[in-house]
């Protein structure tokens, strides 16, 4: 393989960045060119491709979002736009690909990879951590810092005021950035999807608080909740608790973005130069990770249909650090 | 004047615990015995009061909040409620108060030392920066040094995704925040209250842009603008520019947290010194701020009633800078 | 059991609180009491405990540094001095303790379990990640990223004046905070002491990447490797490179402060839990740690004479990234 | 004036791009075309010089250092420099410059100015803020932040070890830094150029502090004391009081670098745009400065000569804090 593309798609993360370095990085090293796709699959299609040398990525680790952009693409989802794709690919002469993103973009992946057989390797790039495959995605560490950065600065004023805050995290499908934020951030009450909380029992929770005369709580909704978003959810209780002064707020875009924490500069770094390293050696249509400390490489069919499951341990952490 | 009592009351801000604890500490370097109100006016008249020494304010002042909480009185406001809260300051011998708070803290403090005569000095606690008498308030450059940090984060996913971002910053009567966070953040518009802004004004300003190829936008919108908070203006906009992928953040209540700044803890030390020195001088009725880098006292009632106005020329720096 | 107690010895580190904090609503939980004791061994000689409940870890887990204090202790390395400690536990009535430290902390508890029975168990508590039995030590995570923010912020200066720098990290017998620090840092070499790195070959990779004009370097120093520390280092390599210019930062004490990661807090509170619920099991004489995302119990005699070995593979990443 | 050129000369400072890029924009806001010049006077005079656009400055507001970087010149201090130099701009067609940098870069600008005629405006870029003619430097308020973030953290572990920890910063020539770093950081004693401290002095405060049973201390030492740098201090005090445990730490480069804060941004930002219109207002040899909040412009040759008092006041309320 002489000449590799690298590409970014869904929702950006940080990382991302540190993660397209690597790739660059490890490509050169291995005297390997590579070209920056722009704008995921739609630049594919749109043939936005351009030669990445080493400096190219010079001062970029550090940086949040991603050089190379993201994008949604409608057209790649047809046989047409896939079959574009691939003739602006040979093209450029690039025989393999890393994909930085999601499932979605490894959903597209595998079926690009099994139509035109080109070789392809995933990078887990999203802040949401439900990838199977791996223990951590990359930008994960930093979203769940930049959440609970925020959360101890509405608890100054949480405490100052004797208030209950109802704050929402990411986390449409899964409470993996609700959890550490909950535990982190000294939360009385977490709502994820994987676990049933009732109002009731919210309200219940807070109403033995306050009885016991603690005055200021914390609950931490994430978005996908069962019980309703946390504007929802905080209208509910309010409604039970009307000598409460509940707040909501919702932390939204903030935690997209941001300098990439240690851990996923690290992560980044280590699992671009594994795509590289993987192609190279032969592999394709599979999403490095790291499990247990050790390198994977996971089917990308796996990683989409598998699920992830959440330390249950972890939900009861909260109730115990709350007592 | 041997003993005086001190509180803050109103929204609380970062800076509130280190002009508490300039307080104790010169009044203990003038031998003035201290004692602390919690909860604003409604502890004043509950007689929640306690001494404070020296070191009941070690290690507070890189601390947001206010260790003293804050609340809203409603009591208060009644003459009845007034009598009683004098009489808990008499039973602890207090002789004269320093109020931390914005225009509801002052206009209280007001009617009471005119019903009661006892002395009162203010310091501006406020993140909203719109007190006459004083360049900054206590918690001002904080606030904005959050949101901006917030913005900043914001533009990477911006910029990732070819996005116009609504950005809701705190500012009901005043674009205080939002100037700077404007300038500060490279945002192309800003809407505060004190400057019309049309809608139509918006639409076109992005209709250029985009026109002249550029792709990520951010708005920064103060939440009292007149022509609609965040989410009205993000959804008519979107409406005109039906081709732009338009979103909403709003920063809500992590504005008012976190560490205090260097400035706001130097500007809380230097009036909470000011306030202590002010009633030992004999003043009373006054707030105590820095205008031109110079300690002034502003009675009460202008700081209520005369307005503070924003430098006109930050408006026009928005436009020329986002060129 | 009905009554343990909890100290912190050693080097402070980020996450102390959390871990303490744990302890403590673990055994409210359990139904157990808690007490405190002040500055480590010394205290415990001394009789400096206190009784903890829930509330007197309220709000402290964002908090750097140590609510109990640390110190070093002589006495305790005598068996004087422990025999007067376990006399002071047994008039408190502490039946079991948690030590929040590093090595020399489980050295002592080692000892003192052994001559006089009492069941401890061990929280690694340490920036240096030095410790065998857990992946990852508390602190560790927030040592790192205050580094790196340091780092990024050198490498501003360094870019802008074309400058080499000599950055100094902690870690006087292992590379663990190097090698992050280096990868994550962007750095061009890493000095460890596990690995040999000769001033000829930082010369020799400086000198190349000058010949390909790049102009501007970072050399991360970890303070024990075996080439001297930084100040040393840069001595030597400023003779054989006269036209460069060389400049040395200790970063130092700052990176045992702060405000804890996400992942400190969670590790924290996860093995604060461990320790309460592993005395409640009968264990004694182990430590908890996470190995591979799963708790386990190790025996302090292995924590104190296994070596944890860095993986090789981070340190060859280092040059693949720097190419 | 069809056509300017700019420049950063000296030590870099947090603000240096968000000037840069304010030039640039007011430029083309007037329809006036600028010019990058690299390594200041020394990229001048080898002709280093490149056309900037507006999307040239993008994204560069909240960046650290400069891009266009920094260096010394000797051969600038040449009269054959000079005229070189002076070629160069010829070359281009340059008319005017805008200088960023402190008082080196405003003496060889004054020089340059009166030999060759060519207008230049300067804005003061320099963490120190000594400079006359200003209230507040560009990279002051970063730098101070910066380094006030450091000692909150050094604080965490001398409050957790029962230490007196000597931090220096920045300030060969004055306690600008030292001073809002000692208030803000609730230090006990500040040692600054401008004022007389002794050795005793310090000895004497810490050991009343220690009687008093206190038993953690920051000193907080600009670099340039005449009492010697922290280093030397910190010898001589743990001489005098061996029973306690003095530390030093050096926060050295970290203090340039870093994303420049709100107040540094605006101010860049103002004075960027001021040095534009000066220029096509008909100024010369003078620099911008805020002082009073108004805009001003002062002579070069003041702003080298005149000497900026720090308030004595300042010093005062360390003592007073510290009671």
């Amino acid at each position: 393989m002489k000449r590799i593309g690298v590409f970014t798609s869904g929702g950006d993360s940080p990382g991302m960045n540190a993660c397209i370095r690597a790739v660059v990085r490890a490509a050169v090293h291995q005297g390997v060119e590579v070209y920056g796709i722009t704008r995921g699959y739609r630049g594919m299609i749109k043939g936005e491709i351009t030669r990445l040398e080493s400096n190219s990525v010079s001062n970029t680790i550090q940086k949040g979002g991603t050089m190379l952009r993201s994008a949604r693409s409608k057209e790649f989802m047809t046989k047409e736009g896939r079959r574009e794709a691939y003739a602006q690919l040979k093209k450029f002469g690039i025989e393999g690909l890393v994909a930085i993103g999601g499932d979605g973009t490894f959903t597209g992946a595998n079926i690009f990879c099994e139509e035109f057989g080109i070789p392809i390797i995933g990078a887990p790039g999203t802040i949401d951590n439900d990838l199977y495959g791996t223990d951590y995605t990359i930008g994960y560490d930093t979203a769940v810092n930049t959440a609970l950065d925020a959360i101890d600065k509405i608890r100054d004023t949480a405490d100052s005021h004797d208030r209950v805050f109802f704050i929402e995290v990411m986390g449409r499908d899964s409470g993996y950035i609700a959890i550490p934020c909950a535990i982190g951030g000294g939360a009385e009450i977490v709502m994820i999807p994987e676990a049933e909380t009732s109002i009731q029992t919210v309200v219940d929770t807070l109403r033995t608080g306050w009885d016991r005369s603690k005055t200021s709580f914390i609950v931490i909704v994430a978005e996908g909740d069962e019980a309703g978003n946390a504007t929802e959810v905080a209208s509910e209780v309010q409604k039970a608790l009307p000598y409460m002064d509940a707040r909501v707020t919702i932390l939204g875009h903030v935690q997209r973005g941001g300098s990439p924490t240690a851990a996923d500069r690290l992560l980044a770094s280590r699992l671009g130069i594994a795509c590289v390293e993987g192609l190279l050696e032969g592999r394709k249509n599979v999403m490095a990770g790291i499990v247990d400390s050790k390198l994977v490489y996971t089917p990308f069919i796996e990683t989409i249909t598998k699920q992830k499951i959440i330390n249950p341990h972890f939900i009861q952490m909260v109730n115990i650090l709350s007592v």
